[in-house]
C-alpha cells in the first residue's frame, strides 16, 4: 500500500524519534552509538524510509531513555 | 544478542498478541485475514520467532482493535 508521508508509520516513527532525540539533545551519532546501530541507519529510519523491526525499535527506545511504548504513543501524534 | 525467552522483546510482543486476539476470541485465521498478514506469519510472530518490523506490527494492532502504543505496553508488561 502506498501512504502519504502524513499518515505512514514509518515516517510517523522517524519523526518521533527525530523529537525525542533532538529533545535529549543528543546528535544521529550519539544515539546511533548508544543504541549500537550503525549512525545512516538512524538517518534512515529519522527519514522514514526504513521498515524498522521490533529489537531495532527497542534499542532506539532504551538510548532515548523511554520505553518504546512511549515512543510508539509519540508517533501515534504524528499520524 | 541471546536473550532468554522471558526478556526477548520478540517473545514478549508474540504473548502479548496471542493474549489479545484470545481476549476478542479471535482464531489466528480470523486474525491473519483482518490483519492482511499470512496465518503462518501470525503463528511465527505468536511464538517470538519473528523480528516483526513496524508496518506489519500496525496493522496486527487495528486488526485487534487496539493502538500499536497499547499493543507495546502489553508487550511490556510481559518482559
Amino acid at each position: 500500500m502506498v501512504r502519504s508521508k502524513q499518515t505512514d508509520p514509518k515516517s510517523a516513527f522517524g519523526r518521533a524519534v527525530r523529537r525525542l532525540r533532538e529533545g535529549k539533545g543528543l546528535s544521529q551519532e550519539a544515539l546511533a552509538e548508544l543504541a549500537d546501530i550503525h549512525r545512516t541507519y538512524i538517518g534512515d529510519v529519522e527519514r522514514g524510509t526504513r521498515n524498522i523491526a521490533l529489537v531495532n525499535m527497542t534499542q532506539i527506545a532504551t538510548a532515548l531513555g523511554v520505553p518504546l511504548s512511549r515512543l510508539i504513543s509519540e508517533m501515534e501524534k504524528e499520524l
